[in-house]
């Protein structure tokens, strides 16, 4: 492996690395003594700091937060903070066996990703009071806005007769670049540089503008009337972010197509609204908070996981992960948003749509929880029991002839995909069908289908085991079984991340990353064969990919 | 004056001091040059801090916050805040001013109320670092809890033959009191300790019990049952409260009649939804967050002002002061409540139900509105500019023949009493009538008056001349305009203030404090003359009374 790849792996890992549970082939590391004997003392030189700040930025601050005071992992923090032990009690010693070997809970192991070097100078600095972050308050997003294009000097209707619509947005995440591609003629038209890690792509509601938000809060705003598509407008929202999200409304209320657009942010935890021609931002609002569920604490770091726009109405849904608060937010009045906020299941990550658009479906992952929140009445509808760590990505809506409408969602934590029934009825909101991929583990990150296949596909990134994590899996969805497990094809190789459909629902798309020869591999979904391999210079290590037309419809 | 009536004046004032308005005959104190030659290094010892700490709670911290922050007054920090100067800079004689001579923009004068010695120590405490308040949290909170009588023992039905009903609390707020009057025989039935300031009664849905809540944060629970009426549980909900109701729905969604109760903190800001059986504590909720209208910010210090209960739907209407966020509080989960934040102005203060019991108007005293919140549909309705300073306790209903439903707030700046629209169609929301009390200024705290009476009656209590803010001022409601000033009577005296109905709606009760002769005052509403005095040593400097009937009924 070259080394960016290791870097690139543990890019991956992070976001999700309490979840990277391999099934328990592996001991426990052995408890570790306080080190009271240990005469050391701990030193951290500034360019040192710098150094260790940036590799727990990107490996360990999704899991034990920015400020390490814990999130879905346990605080980092030099006296420990009464759950957690003290960093300075376990020393030099306990805190390398921790980071080099992981834990059986969901650390994974960083010998071979981190060096020596960096593994001691992670102990070093776990041990000294954690940095403040920096501020980031609103006129800091104000001063990185960047109107590239006015508004007035962009073109009035397209400059080409492609299918927008059809529009595939592939990821290459580690180089910080956006391709888009033709998805009628599968030829790249072009490759954009959008900063550092994105995360995401959303286009807007009449499908024009696609943005894209970085995991360093960077909105890069891109104009598809362009011939070659074209960054109009960038704007910071945090210092650390992962979701954006477009208004998708258009009713009695108002028309708010193209109209406004949200961004969450990590660190600081807040959410910002900006104008969607321009990225002009138009106020900011702090997601800190009571938690939900039982004995109550006012969180101060509380990040904001996943946002999704309602079509039936102007509010998107935004999801707190340290409170478990699912908050309305209401864009009519966007730079004083009300809001309602429900309090669900803590550590709340990722989630969709059902087939309805009435119902928003999150993971409470480290809950084993799936949250249904009945968004036209603003109300919590049900939590519902499935397996170990789910991570639904937006899930996967399918309709059974005799079931009715199901969400899918497969999990990191146990090779199972789960059907929750969503249409009103007896069964409604329980598991009423589970599926089984073949081999040990879960892993899986992202399941898709689409209302035209028969197919459901996941795939599982996540498992250790590279034949494993190579492959898509896919079920027949008329009996519920496995039907074929997609190898990479001939000239391929790395981890399969991640199922987009076409536009028209024939085709499923799929990334291969993290090993010598990434690709884009388009199947025919009637057959399940290989349609075509994109492959290029230009195709470094695609993740996500969004079909504009699917993306803007919430079809998944 | 005795001393202790200097002490309830200081009180009083200490409510509203920011609305303490006089007509502008005095100067504004000169400029204060900043005090650099000032040589004198500050001290205060911990006695000290204590004395003053305790002075500034009782009088300051209303206006100008409990942590010294600023609220509806500026900001009292050593090194300042970029908008209100360093006290440091002001130095001991600029300070003295302030306090002695108050200012024309609406701090009173506390020279006389304050002894020197006093005021020394005040300039100097204001030119320290403020102390940094106690927690209180949800432990503390439990740790108060005392259920002094368990339902089980408590009475199954009426001991009694009396009128729950027509009873009259009657809060003696400083010597820390509350009195149970017969309504319908003018009895006193007991008078019973219910801890320092009380500040207001509220009835349970049934109309069994009766909740008084202190400055300090002390809610007593009277039982009416008993023939005697007797306190069966206490709690305390902050350090420093003021508001405090109960659950009052009953239909499709539950019946919550005597279900649960809120109360609201100012510091610390929070609120608390206890058991209303058993006072026992269910959860907590801060509210420090983002303040709405502009360039927001995250307000740490939060105060909870006014607090409502909806007949229609099962939630609280929760004003935050600082915010200017109306939280609508669903109770349905007690432990886990749900919350809308809309989005108003700031530095909320009192308010009530328009006649319908669908929309609540609150003034946001400083910038002389009234916000009305449509809450059925949970949104802003609209923002009403009436005159200076209104405080409106909880209004006043008038139904006019011609105009319609009207609701009512006088003001402590000015000496109108302005009439709002409530009822939809034309002139909705506006003001269409006003009235002006004779005599300068305004000073009014209350208005009042009963579907059944053809008399509007406002309380002038503020008002610094003895001549005006010892009289009531009686309004004609078939012409609006004035009809007759009702001055104490023979043997009473002080300051008339709080208007309130018995449940008939033939009798107006106003109370006399802060004179020699306190007394209650029994009107008949039909004539206008005096029914009955009620006077006796039990009778200590009485403010707020409430009706049973009209108080769950939110009739006023």
């Amino acid at each position: 492996m070259r080394p960016y790849v290791l870097i690139i792996l543990a890019g991956l890992l992070a976001i999700s690395c309490k979840d990277n549970r391999r099934p328990a082939q592996k001991e426990e590391p052995a408890a570790v003594a306080p080190a009271a004997e240990e005469p050391v003392e701990i030193t951290v030189s500034d360019a040192e700091m710098k150094q260790a700040s940036a590799i727990y930025f990107d490996k360990c601050a999704g899991c034990h937060g920015t400020t390490r005071h814990g999130a879905t992992g346990p605080s980092l923090l030099p006296d420990g903070d009464g759950k957690a032990p003290a960093t300075k009690a376990l020393g030099m010693a306990g805190l390398k066996v921790f980071i080099e070997n992981g834990t059986a809970g969901g650390m994974p192991e960083w010998k071979g990703i981190l060096t020596p070097e960096e593994i001691d100078l992670m102990a070093r600095f776990l041990q000294v009071d954690p940095p403040e972050p920096p501020p980031f308050e609103m006129a800091d997003v104000k001063a990185t806005w960047e109107l590239k294009v006015p508004v007035a000097d962009r073109p009035t209707k397209p400059q080409h007769n492609r299918n927008i619509n059809g529009y595939m947005g592939v990821i290459m995440r580690d180089a910080g670049k956006v391709a888009i591609i033709d998805g009628d003629t599968h030829e790249q038209i072009v490759v954009l540089e959008t900063g550092f890690a994105v995360h995401i792509l959303r286009p807007s509601a009449s499908s024009r503008y696609i943005y894209s938000i970085g995991r360093d809060g960077r909105i890069t705003m891109i104009d598809t009337y362009y011939d070659v598509p074209k960054v109009v407008a960038e704007v910071r929202a945090s210092l650390d972010a992962r979701s954006v999200d477009v208004s998708k409304y258009k009713g009695d209320k108002g028309d708010f197509y193209d109209k406004y657009l949200i961004a969450g942010g990590y660190n600081p935890s807040h959410f910002v609204i900006f104008d969607a021609q321009t990225l002009e931002p138009l106020s900011l609002t702090k997601t800190s908070g009571n938690a939900c569920c039982g004995d109550k604490e006012f969180v101060k770091e509380a990040r904001v996981a996943a946002i999704v726009a309602s079509h039936t109405d102007p509010i998107w849904v935004v999801n707190v992960k340290e409170t478990g608060m699912v908050w309305l937010v209401d864009y009519t009045d966007p730079r004083n948003p009300k809001s309602t906020q429900i309090p669900t299941e803590r550590f709340l990550h990722d989630g969709g749509w059902d087939a309805s658009g009435k119902y928003f479906l999150v993971a409470a992952n480290s809950n084993n929880k799936i949250v249904v929140i009945d968004v036209p009445n603003q109300r919590l509808e049900k939590i519902v029991e499935v397996g170990r760590t789910p991570h639904p990505g937006r899930g996967a809506n399918v309709k059974d002839p005799k079931l009715g409408n199901l969400w899918a969602t497969s999990h990191l934590g146990d090779n199972t995909i789960q059907f929750i029934k969503t249409d009103p009825g007896e069964g409604q909101w329980t598991v009423v069908k589970k599926m089984e991929m073949p081999g040990e583990g879960g892993g899986s990150l992202f399941v898709k289908t689409h209302p035209k296949s028969k197919h459901f596909y996941a795939d599982r990134t996540m498992n250790p085991d590279a034949s494993l994590n190579s492959a898509i899996y896919v079920f027949d969805l008329e009996t519920f079984t496995f039907k074929k497990k997609l190898e990479a094809p001939q000239g391929v190789d790395g981890r399969a991340v991640h199922i987009e459909f076409n536009q028209d629902g024939d085709e499923a798309w799929v990334s291969y990353f993290m090993g010598e020869k990434s690709a884009l591999v388009v199947y025919d979904d009637a057959t399940l064969e290989v349609k075509k391999v994109i492959q290029g210079d230009w195709v470094q290590n695609p993740t996500g990919k969004f079909n504009v037309y699917n993306t803007v419809n919430d079809i998944y």
